[in-house]
């Protein structure tokens, strides 16, 4: 077939079929849902942010010294305009939704702003131990501004402070958006309802999950391919477990090497504990076990538990 | 060295020695060959038709509730512009590089190009059921929404029905283009060739890797860092499998935990069965089994098989 | 409280500490440092060199036959340019910081860059039996130019034998910076430290660790979630590793699947060696050995080692 006689002809069918289809799907009212735009846009706001906590590393452009000041009130008032904007936005949407009345959610929008800019300089600092604590454990890493430059896990902690931040201030959607582009930058799969400490580093990181109830202490390392997930998102009826407690606890000052994968609502990795790339854990170790995978003399492997010091057997 | 100088007087010698190399790899007249130009373009075309599967969302603007039927249009018309351009050159490259004669490779290109596009409508709505699974199957999903705005397996599968199409159709080389594209932002790796059914979720992604010649039945789940993947790549006298099925089938409502491995071309899992985090898969399993690594009181992990209701080991 | 009133009362607030914080931070005199500028630049200077690689497949715009020379031409002299300046950037930053004093530092940029371009021809050569070596060894590879447009080892391999040349030849922060740029992209994260061969193979590669150390022979080829690492970053004083040798060699002619662990400094996987799916090896393995995963009668998986031709377990 000629495809400018087909464009003709046939065309709009494929046109109205998709339409119908698009209405069926997003019931909503003409102002707001697929107004709500692209991700593009909080991709483009999430930069910014990042550029405001690293300016010269990550910002677009060069920033002089004596620049800086007046680049980070520039760029906050660009945020705060475009960004308001967005917050209000996905607030209204999801009370639509909710079938919420009365509900001051254009209020509640303004206050998530303001309170998210506030908190940039404390995430900044909690953002310095992150990279203090990169520079500390990698033998490769020679300079604090390599880091910065050329680390993922700074793109995908950074994004995770901001989007737990979001978070907390029960934003709708957005920190979801920004997790998951952290996530596609780097391979890091933060879910922003997590709780992390301080100097907090993942090396490599590619294939990293941390789900959305992990609680994780201060001075936590974890490599490559790392799971922190539940054991089962249904219960034994078969109900997915909304709301509850799915994903472990990590305690201060915990190792745990790639690959390995702890699993469990209930499992906690005791203070102190170093857990062996490969391994699988599903229930709580005590504060500084170290659990390896070994290769035996007949070739099978190991998985052995021993305190430190001493050299009891799991 | 003054790079200048340099440049005045050295540079040609680097461009020449590297125009031969060209020429030598790419044997290929000049209109075509080297003419078939960047990948970006071919992103370009995908983001427009994620764009079009769902506006609102994967578009770069926004998209009032009363331009829909507009802004399909235009972007149909331009895609089928564009893309038909596209479509008719790897379509000539490939047949002057497989030397064939009187080819009808604009005709096919043009048939291919509509029935892509004819086919949008049906892929939209056997994507709605991917989605839904996402929200049945994820307890942390709270909205149909923010799993199309942020869900990397919602890019995944849309990118992989449309090359899975293409596939069908014989494109050359833009169907595996377009699957990287997504592998590069989701890390998750589907081969075009790859048979998936309804209902087909992935969640967090990263590593999945799902081979050539993979049969998957309806409401699928499955893990990041699964691989549904090959024994070996040669037969037993080192020839490339090229042709052969060598890769799983996974039959209906089937659920594949973290990082477990599924080889082999004959390897058949069971409907209804249930695969454990980190198993090592080359056999077939019947129906309902539930395949589990555990950790033994010595320390050793033992992967268990039981049917579902039963106890019988493997 | 109302946006507009906070901008004009707080945000100010926030700027003064956020400056005072970077300030704090990046310890530099005012004509460097942050002059640094963001890694966008680095992006783009490796595209284009990419593209000088593979015109028309890597380029952004359509290279005709005969406007070969031409591209290179421009191309090159727009890199020397452009990438030159950044190289000169980086080696005063770096010396300003390591306090050198009369430091032929902008001589080394220079020279630095020089020997990179007139490198390229080379890097070229050695990347076309990289693709040779995937198109032998991957059944679904049907034609070379699907290979350079469509697997994500391409980028990466490419993007690592540029920085790797960068390394050796001491540029700082940039080799880094390239090779993070090509692991978002593709999931695999090779060092530029590293030493590979010719006719280097990764399939799939989302989760490739190679480390800084790492000495790889000619004709290897490596699948997904492979890791070559070190054992551990600190030495039994909890001391980090810097400057020692931390991880694996593997001989010419190996073959590691899927998700295969090999740690260590002094660990040397012999020539010819087959080292199977989701091992993990921390011990030498001689010439030939075949490592594999095989799950026992009572479902224990057993880590089996034989020699090519023979039954020897390890």
């Amino acid at each position: 077939m000629d495809l400018n006689e087909w464009m003709n002809s046939s065309l709009q069918g494929v046109v109205e079929r998709l339409e119908r289809d698009v209405h069926a799907t997003f019931d909503v009212e003409a102002e707001d849902g697929l107004d709500l735009a692209g991700r593009n846009e909080i991709y483009g706001i999430l930069d910014d942010l990042l550029g405001v906590l690293f300016p010269g590393c990550f910002s677009k452009e060069k920033v002089l010294k004596n620049e800086i000041n007046f680049y980070l009130s520039d760029i906050l008032r660009h945020i705060s305009f475009r960004f308001g904007k967005h917050v209000r936005e996905v607030f209204r949407y999801r009370c639509k939704k909710d079938n919420c009345i009365n509900c001051n959610c254009d209020e509640r929008a303004t206050d998530a702003l303001i309170k998210l800019i506030e908190a940039l300089p404390d995430i900044r600092e909690i953002l310095m131990t992150d990279i203090q604590a990169a520079f500390d454990g990698d033998p490769a890493a020679k300079y604090l501004d390599e880091i910065i430059l050329s680390y993922p896990c700074v793109d995908a902690i950074a994004t995770y402070r901001i989007a737990h931040m979001l978070y907390t201030l029960q934003v709708p959607i957005i920190p979801r958006v920004m997790s998951e582009r952290a996530h596609s930058q780097t391979g890091i799969d933060i879910h922003p309802g997590a709780q992390i400490g301080s100097r907090f580093f993942i090396d490599h990181g590619t294939g990293v999950v941390i789900g959305e109830t992990c609680r994780i202490g201060k001075n936590v390392k974890i490599y490559q391919g790392v799971t922190l997930g539940a054991t089962s998102p249904f219960d034994k009826d078969g109900v997915p477990r909304k709301g509850e407690k799915r994903h472990p606890d990590i305690e201060d000052d915990v190792i745990i090497y790639s690959n390995a994968t702890i699993l469990g609502g209930h499992t906690v990795i005791g203070k102190g504990s170093v857990i062996g790339g490969n391994t699988w854990i599903t229930k709580s170790v005590p504060p500084n076990s170290q659990i390896f995978i070994r290769s035996r003399e007949n070739g099978e492997t190991l998985q052995e538990a021993q305190k430190k010091g001493g050299t009891q057997k799991k």
